[in-house]
């Protein structure tokens, strides 16, 4: 198996580095390969910006989904973004490797989503969830966060973490067509002991090695809509 | 009243801007005070890092949200920081405008999130949702999107917006305390005539001149929820 761990943390001796380091070794350890793009020490630009574009479909006006869909097929996208879609189409196994900032992403990754998620090629027309064009490969949230586990929930304070998530996991992942894995937690981490920090890893570690066990997570399928996306009749 | 825009688009003559152009106008035109933080023409850095830290509190290990805390009491936070956390506090309004880029805000904007809104001062402690350091303040989203308005609800393929717009409605504004106004959106932006470009401002000016008729939208609220943030029992 090809992993691509997309890593996104401005301190290098985290804990959520750590649980980058873990993946690499026991995946590794398993024989997969393994690449990891740590947006941080590679001082990744994450502003989708006219500066993406060589030679630009319109000069005088960005539409950036429209210049990505040019850029790619002219081959005049910007090299960074080209490097990491050369990865992402590479791997069969992309883990997103993150603290938790306003519920979601650093801003580092999410200009990641922004940028390399590139329209014409992960997605585009009536190419999205099943029929994405990153469909065959799968994807997992491996995330950190400051908040306990009993703040997340039905009746709790900020509701399910998959709700907050929502957008990552449904909007962008399953949009492109990834199997979507469960995330993996570590919950409270600025606040914990060592000792529930190794829990942690030692989970992680558990997780990694039987990726195959795991059951995808549910999103709508292209069949279930007619051609102008309107949901069809069924049975409930 | 006064109102800060956070406006976060890549094309100056876009459709978004021209959103953001029409608050200013029919927000000054009523009386009110407008500024506006145009993340794009700044060239706004949207990347948490160490270097908004001047001298640290650990200089060994970063903690992001640790350091905000200890930066804004000693004033050592980066400049930039400083002066849009100057402007939030000054706003009685705060429109973000934007176009959806992955379900959510631009990573230019998210930065804004993760940088500007400093522990300690926006959130902290047991001081979120009513609570929240922003308490008082009102915010509302203004966005555009690519996708048509039938793609959007319980039923629909990508299912109700509001929800892919939980992380930033309530995971980020009403938790630092911000009463919450429903979005503006307009839809399908990037296809559509003229003439439905127009309609859209006209919408946009209404809802703008009745800002005070607006309903918040409703999230939980600190005397729900025990000392440790375990919700209470409640008359369903």
């Amino acid at each position: 198996m090809k992993v691509l761990i997309v890593h996104a943390h401005p301190e290098a001796k985290s804990f959520t580095t750590a649980l980058c380091d873990l993946a690499v070794e026991t995946l590794g350890g398993q024989g997969h390969e393994v690449r990891v793009s740590d947006l941080y020490a590679m001082d990744w630009n994450p502003v989708a910006s006219a500066a993406d574009f060589g030679e630009r479909e319109d000069p005088d006006y960005l539409v950036y989904a429209l210049e990505q869909r040019r850029g790619i097929k002219a081959g005049t996208i910007a090299a960074d973004i080209h490097a990491e879609l050369d990865k992402l189409l590479w791997a069969d196994l992309v883990i997103f490797n993150f603290p938790i900032y306003w519920f979601s992403v650093p801003a580092m990754l999410k200009g990641w989503f922004d940028r390399v998620l590139v329209s014409g090629v992960c997605y585009g027309g009536k190419r999205f969830y099943d029929q994405g064009g990153l469909a065959g490969k799968r994807a997992m949230l491996s995330l950190t966060l400051g908040g306990r586990e009993h703040m997340f929930g039905e009746e709790a304070i900020h509701g399910p973490l998959e709700e907050m998530l929502r957008p990552i996991l449904r909007g962008t992942l399953a949009y492109v067509g990834f199997e979507v894995l469960p995330p993996f937690i570590a919950w409270h981490v600025p606040y914990i002991s060592q000792e529930a920090r190794q829990d942690f890893l030692r989970q992680y570690q558990q997780r990694l090695e039987c990726l195959d066990e795991a059951m995808p997570l549910s999103f709508p399928r292209m069949e279930q809509f007619d051609e102008r996306l309107y949901p069809l009749p069924h049975d409930r």
